[in-house]
């Protein structure tokens, strides 16, 4: 089997044994959003052609792929959902010559009733179920997830947008005037334990801005100062108080993560971030 | 005298009498981005000339002139602060044929220690004041103030950066992309609503799109949503329960306040957003 992790600006090939074992693994620059409307074939024949010609017939997508902007909009799947209710619920691509599936997004309600979505993260999670992993999980990114695995399901979730945020307030906000380069581990520290005082996120955010006007936050250091503001805030409102976090995301992601979660008492388990393969492998054991 | 709000994209002149009467007012289109290095006194020429010309002698100007990209800064002054402790502060700007003056902006400490700020919106605060107010004031804006006004003076306040994030999240997040123009008040109260439950602003402003790709909230419908949510987030982080909020700002922005906090079933009493003339002449009363 092929399996296909294909995201906004990036795509990751994996060519499996039966066993799950990876035999090749390609990286690609063709996110969804490079391929041209009607490219998307083109585009598997260039990264993954020689492997079909080689005898490959299963092709398992997941990601961005499956959105309304990529080959085929795969419908939402709501939670719970494991492997089985997933590997049910594959969307079809026409394609000449290979059966090629697409991995649902899933769509799940908090306790307001407000909906919620995933498209990609499905695919690690149910990776870290086969890994045996269960509780609470999260998922940084831009657009940050936190979720519930129980009893070899998904379970339910939630999405903070703490990346763009970050990203929007640094980039277009007043926020970022007084702003350069630079890491300081104190100032995230100082943005974490402001989350927990008074006033809310909107008047923390606000707050950057005075310490750096009077000279009490450099401006190298402002950056770092709203990473862990922000961060402080999510785990505040997302954590479930008393349980360990497990965490996968790349290095750069998970260490600010990790270093918050421990900072506020929270034990962290850190998962390998290249979990998307189990999970393709584990949906893939189900369908065939 | 000659009072001047002077502010980042506009200005207005008044000519007032002995006791406070406007005798003239002129709205001008020169806020201090719009003023090149060196260019004050020209501008003030232009404006006011000939009201220099028949012989007023004191300007004061407040505002954002008195910032660091102004005429000349003008230290933060600590609250708490009355019109005296002000009218003791003023700034004198170097200016042939004039003494003209500038007010000085505030600086407060809330109880996480972290410094704010506000430039302007202290001689608003004095108007207000001299009106008889006291307690609890929200004045909305791009960066909506909530201030505590007691014994005549202005003994602490907060900024929320409600309207700024607002302007981010449509013009450079992903929410702004299923967004068409459009306003509802249903939409607003949901915002309101939702502000109240469980998740964090971080997790309630990504619902936006959850509740937009699943059809549960139309895209004229999002912007209005948006401002439900983000000014539901600042009433309840900012405000005192059980205290009516007396709110002043333009209409446009004081309704959709009024509304929330109404919603909330907090007692709101709406003043004159001219009040900043009031500010002025009784600021200038303790200077003369």
């Amino acid at each position: 089997m092929i399996g296909i992790d294909w995201g906004t600006s990036s795509l990751r090939a994996y060519r499996l044994a039966a066993d799950g074992a990876v035999r090749e693994k390609r990286d690609g620059a063709d996110g969804i959003l490079t391929v041209a409307e009607g490219g998307f074939p083109a585009v598997l024949h260039r990264v993954v052609g020689d492997w079909l010609a080689a005898g490959e017939r299963q092709v398992l997508l997941c990601g961005m792929v499956g959105s309304r902007q990529g080959w085929v909009e795969a419908p939402y799947l709501p939670c719970p959902a494991g492997p089985a209710e997933i590997a049910a619920q594959l969307t079809r691509v026409p394609f000449a010559g290979a059966d090629i599936r697409l991995v649902p997004g899933l769509v799940t309600r908090d306790a307001g009733g407000v909906p919620d979505v995933m498209r990609g993260e499905e695919t690690k999670l149910i990776g870290l179920l086969a890994a045996g992993v269960e509780g609470q999980v999260c998922l940084p990114g831009t657009h940050s997830k936190w979720v519930r695995l129980e009893a070899g399901r998904i379970t339910g979730f939630g999405t903070h947008m703490t990346g763009e945020v970050r990203a929007v307030l640094l980039g277009h906000s007043i926020l970022g005037r007084l702003v350069q380069p630079g890491e300081s581990a104190a100032a995230f520290a100082r943005g974490v334990v402001r989350s927990g005082q008074a006033g809310g996120l909107l008047h923390h955010a606000f707050g950057t801005r005075g310490l750096g006007l009077l000279g009490e936050l450099a401006e190298s250091e402002t950056a770092s100062y709203l990473s862990g503001l922000l961060i402080g805030h999510e785990i505040r409102a997302a954590h479930r108080p008393g349980e360990a976090v497990h965490l996968a995301a790349a290095e750069t992601l998970a260490a600010p993560y990790a270093t918050a979660l421990r900072l506020l008492g929270v034990a962290v388990q850190e998962h390998d971030p290249d979990i998307v393969v189990r999970g393709l492998v584990e949906i893939g054991r189900h369908w065939a």
